[in-house]
């Protein structure tokens, strides 16, 4: 369904990396596929559909690129584990806003209601922890959970802040640190700690420079996904323009355009339509707020790959993380 | 709140082993007030109101009775996560209901609304293993997640099987044990794994004892809520009468009820309001089926206690477990 005709930044990464990477991809789809077949009809049916309708496996890369191509099973089910807790988010978050569909696909909300989306979400989570159960480190154990906490109170935070057009640039950050930054850190670490709790390799160092990538590639991503709402086009994001508006989430920028045009401070969110929305889209992207969102997420990318030379990775390895990192930026320009 | 004379059955236990359970039962209480106060604003204002509301806290009392009063901080912090999984599926299945009320508290969907309930729910879960992940071992995950996936997939098929009042006993007690007796499994056998994931004491035929113990109290225990939503009184049970018939869940009183009335086959689940339901109830009782039910609860909670005579455990912590179960039955009767 991709109409451009540069191929998109997953698919540079593993050609980069074929020798190894695709095969570990796969073998994360396999472990997703046989979940959702491995529990009879109810999970078969609902959320084989969401685990087959696919995404860009952007986390699952980052746990197997971070870990290399050496790892062993340990890090394929630490990638699923990580795509398992981010797909239990998306169901659940498609039961708050009953989204019709995802990815072009009916959401699983749409296609057997809440109760059922409610309880496939919950099986998603679970399964992500079970996956790491059988032979994961209690650190890889605490890393995914620590991860879904900061996604729930992220959940929490945005709840709280729904239809606050008053809310800080600085309370925006806490929050996407809070919804995206720490499942990619989490990504970049979780495959890098062996069963006994210790480090594979490189010292604390190392680790805190992949923390750092993670934490900001992570957030480069989220804010040009919130200038895509804003910009569209609706046939490439899959999404009405100014949806985040008409859920009432006040993302960057909006924050950033309000600075520019006072008027904007003005908008009552709560009364907002789809047209009314798409116009003060219109008059977001009139500030030129934009373009300062995409600088910052380009700035997160540097500081990310900056990060990534203190780390232990070999170059090789280094590289294809940049790639993603790369990615990120190259999608949305 | 509790009118009845006699001591409730959690007291007696808590008596019976005054020496050492009450001030680890005081240690899981405190572990869940820190965890709602750990979480800022967001945690501390909903989850700490439920967390606060109680409950019989049946689960970490099984956990630590099982690990017995040798049984160091691990088995705190494992009563503790078992208490916070079930403690997310009762916020979960509040949003679904709607529900007011949870032990004559405001639920956190009542107080917050179900953006903030859903992620209430899934910081809780979220918490649990991050309990677990601190010092626990893979088996205690693997163990917990395995409960976790059963209550989803439990939850799954009782929207399933909604409003069809032909389900069959088999199907009816195949839900109980994915909602209510895997739970109860995992607490008995979860404080018994040390973080290397080996066994503290006895082998295999130990822990199959516990398993069944753990299983047939949790189905004892249902079979009687199940009974107990038929006959009230809704000033002892906190929720009016019939409420499962009114969710469409169709249970053992009534699948038994139907055999001795046929006409009860007739009834149409999708039609019926508050006052249609409690009439249901009365010509379930009128049956005499409900005296079958409580009879196949005693009869489980039986071979719960024969089952203990196959453990490892001592007496003294064998007699403790016994108690449980028999207060399971004795609320009821």
């Amino acid at each position: 369904m991709n109409r451009t005709a540069v191929p998109p930044p997953v698919t540079l990464v593993l050609e980069a990396a074929e020798a190894w990477l695709p095969a570990r991809m796969e073998a994360v789809e396999e472990r997703l596929r046989l979940l959702a077949e491995g529990h009879g009809e109810g999970l078969a049916a609902d959320a084989g559909a969401t685990l087959a309708a696919g995404g860009k496996r952007l986390r699952p890369m980052l746990v197997l690129l971070s870990a290399g191509p050496g790892a062993g099973e340990a890090a394929i089910r630490a990638a699923t584990a990580v795509e398992l807790v981010h797909m239990a988010t998306l169901v659940h978050d498609d039961v708050l806003d009953a989204a019709p569909l995802r990815r072009g696909h009916p959401t699983v909300v749409a296609r057997s209601g809440r109760h059922r989306a409610l309880a496939v979400g919950d099986l998603l989570f679970s399964r992500a922890f079970a996956e790491l159960g059988r032979d994961g480190s209690g650190r890889q154990v605490e890393l995914l959970s620590e991860a879904s906490v900061a996604l729930a109170l992220g959940e929490m935070a945005q709840r709280r802040d729904a239809f606050d057009s008053s809310i800080s640039a600085e309370r925006y950050l806490e929050r996407c640190e809070l919804k995206t930054g720490r499942l990619f850190e989490c990504a970049c670490l979780i495959g890098r700690v062996d069963r006994n709790g210790g480090r594979r390799a490189g010292g604390t160092d190392h680790l805190a420079a992949l923390r750092v990538f993670g934490r900001e590639t992570g957030l480069a991503f989220q804010l040009l996904d919130d200038v895509l709402d804003v910009t569209g086009p609706p046939e490439r994001t899959g999404k009405a323009r100014g949806t985040d508006l008409l859920d009432g989430t006040v993302t960057l920028p909006l924050i950033l355009a309000r600075e520019r045009d006072a008027s904007l401070s003005e908008v009552e969110l709560h009364g907002l339509d789809a047209e009314g929305a798409e116009a003060v889209c219109d008059r977001v992207a009139a500030t030129g707020a934009l373009d300062d969102v995409r600088g910052g997420a380009r700035r997160r990318v540097a500081l990310a790959k900056r990060a990534l030379q203190r780390s232990a990775l070999r170059p090789e390895q280094r590289r294809l993380l940049e790639l993603v990192a790369d990615g990120v930026v190259e999608r949305y320009s």
